[in-house]
């Protein structure tokens, strides 16, 4: 097969080998456990704190305040589950948003059924929150506020500075699940007045299966995986070193690349959106125009399913030799029909829900990448609705989408 | 330095180097995730399906019933704290033993602080569990029995058929920590009578940061990492595919050299236990001496500390070039100056316990590194009693340790 064109890096990123270079080190030869004293231990011990300095530095934390885990959903999990329990004396209450990763959505759910009390704010038609309603739901008893930093299916960046200081004041935690934004736009937990923030490294050109929470010192968590004292006995488990040093180098990495990458990407998407809306009918660019990741496109092309368009880019073909990959939904649950629930936040109706395709982009990608891929993409998306018995020209459901500039319609809501 | 003797093999292994090359073929250029629909995604699905299927092989699984996490700690916290939820309504009474490792006990005490009764079982001088006394402790709200099946620092085998005859009668689910034996001793659910059991990927030379859990099908347990739909709904969270797919080799290589590696290792132990009986006084050999981990010595030295043995036998000399690593206690915990749990247990003198060493072999060992090993240890444990200001030849605190044979005294209970 021809080189793939690979857009689905907010599901997962291409392990940097850089990074697979550190891994081997400690995937050999160098297989002790940090938690033994002897020599042959505390050199993984060293090596595990220099990736934890490498992940501090990246977001502006003290290193002292980095928990490894296993990757964002465990410091999801953790996070939610480990401030309720441990406040509960205080108070049941907690607010998230409906636009949420399932890592966020399912752990309130599940409080939710064992008497906690879970405000879910809305979004507006870019998928943004607003701060005043934050400030609005704060409650006596309410212990968390968790925030997505960027959305992993549009991509739309949420006013985390602003909600923090409203956090900050009101003395209520703040955690952010900054598994989309770290390493790709700025990161800086004092900025961003959060009390807890958590990461993945293989959306970032790091391993997977590796992760961290950052706790702010003095916050107060109950440990979700209770055993051996590691993690100044706040996280157990045997660490994975070699997880460890390669989500550390893909900080260091991130942090040394972040700027001009940013502006690489941030040309590329708004190149990428440009070429779709000059080539195609009747979509809808979901998610905020400007305050989104570099990295993420996400259109809702009316008359056809996302699911379609995903496998017909994936086939190569004797024209199109090369498989573009995109994902439809989130990649977490695609597998089921049912629309994206982030969509559908957004107010769109169910029929473009389905319709969404979403291309994230990675330091990989070129120009001409981009221009190949969209080419397959105007041609399916025509085939496509050719064949549909619903799709009729220019019925402009909802067709320009975010309100960030020139949008000549609302999203239904 | 010239070539370590690594005798911490409980505390973690070399991954195997056909482990680490499959791994390589995931960390490269065969990134997607098994979550994804397009042909990238499907492979590693398949990647990670044969995995599950190796290592439903080697514990006499089935390949549905297999859940991959992060390690034992994550499969034991989940195994604990999933269970005990799900059948809260029905009762809130767990069994354990109190010679378990922290990442059983630990989830057994916050159960504690939240309303749920434990049982921690008593075990005899050799540390076995009497299967009469779970039979007795069972109650009418018991809803779980947690039970090692070889402990991690004395190596004995808990009787764990008899164990899983009497909860399978009651109704009762068994968890089994299967950390130490799986790949070491045959490990079959069925014979086992087990419904869920933990084991780690780098117990095994398999990698760091990987395990599963075997959860029988209809067993009721509620998810402890919520939210993407990734193992049936059941573990959320991207797929580790290196690690799964090395953990799936370890297993294979595992099964296929179970048999002559136990014989093998066994031999070695023994050989070792008869040259420390034979070369040294006032000790005591800790654990059952025949129901025992093929690769486990644990033995207490009178007079001295376990932590000054390890730290001396980790430092080359001139006259001894090789280091030697061995544990004091358990891995996860050393560091702390508290004697271990599971000696006291046993009943012994925290004199005693404090002068604990474990050697935990692997199919690196040879019987010249074992010799090799033990000299150097026979040296250091003279020396060290020679500048004891306690230690006094022939006291016999109690010397011959495990009643499994010729045991001249009992510990002290």
């Amino acid at each position: 097969m021809d080189k793939a064109i690979f857009l689905d890096n907010a599901a997962t990123t291409r392990t940097d080998p850089e990074v697979v270079g550190v891994m081997s080190e400690w995937l050999g030869d160098n297989f002790g456990s940090p938690a033994t004293l002897y020599t042959f231990g505390s050199q993984a011990k060293q090596a595990i704190e220099q990736a934890r300095q490498h992940l501090a530095d990246l977001i502006g934390a003290d290193q002292k305040d980095i928990y490894f885990t296993s990757g964002a959903t465990e410091s999801n999990n953790w996070a939610i589950k480990g401030v309720a329990e441990a406040l509960e004396e205080k108070g049941k209450h907690i607010i998230t948003n409906q636009a949420e990763h399932h890592s966020i959505l399912m752990p309130c759910r599940h409080l939710e059924k064992r008497g906690w009390d879970v405000t879910y704010l809305p979004v507006d038609g870019d998928g943004l929150v607003n701060p005043e309603d934050v400030a609005g739901a704060i409650r006596e008893d309410t212990v968390l506020v968790t925030m997505v930093h960027a959305n992993h299916e549009i991509g739309t960046i949420q006013p985390i500075e602003e909600i923090g200081a409203i956090t900050r004041e009101k003395g209520v935690y703040l955690h952010v699940n900054a598994a989309q934004s770290v390493g790709h736009i700025p990161v800086d937990v004092a900025a961003l007045s959060c009390d807890l923030l958590s990461l993945s490294g293989h959306k970032f050109y790091g391993p997977k299966g590796v992760g961290a929470l950052y706790i702010k010192r003095g916050v107060r968590i109950v440990p979700l995986l209770l055993g051996g004292g590691q993690e100044k006995k706040r996280r157990a488990g045997t660490h994975n070193v070699p997880g460890i040093v390669g989500l550390g180098k893909a900080a260091e990495l991130a942090r040394k690349n972040l700027g001009p990458e940013m502006e690489r990407l941030t040309a590329l998407r708004d190149y990428m959106i440009g070429l779709i809306e000059k080539n195609m009918d009747d979509i809808r660019l979901n998610g905020h125009r400007t305050r989104r990741l570099p990295n993420n496109i996400n259109v809702s092309i009316e008359g056809i399913e996302g699911e379609s368009i995903m496998l017909s880019l994936s086939y190569p073909t004797a024209a199109n030799a090369r498989p573009v990959f995109v994902s439809t939904g989130s990649a977490c649950v695609s597998g089921t029909l049912e629309p994206s629930h982030i969509l559908l936040a957004l107010g769109l109706p169910a029929e473009l829900a389905h319709g969404s395709v979403r291309m994230t982009m990675s330091r990989h990608d070129t120009r001409e990448d981009a221009d190949y891929a969209l080419n397959i993409l105007f041609e399916v998306a025509e085939r496509l609705r050719a064949m549909s018995p619903v799709y009729k020209r220019g019925s402009k459901k909802c067709a320009s989408g975010s309100s960030g500039e020139g949008c000549d319609c609302e999203a239904a809501s």
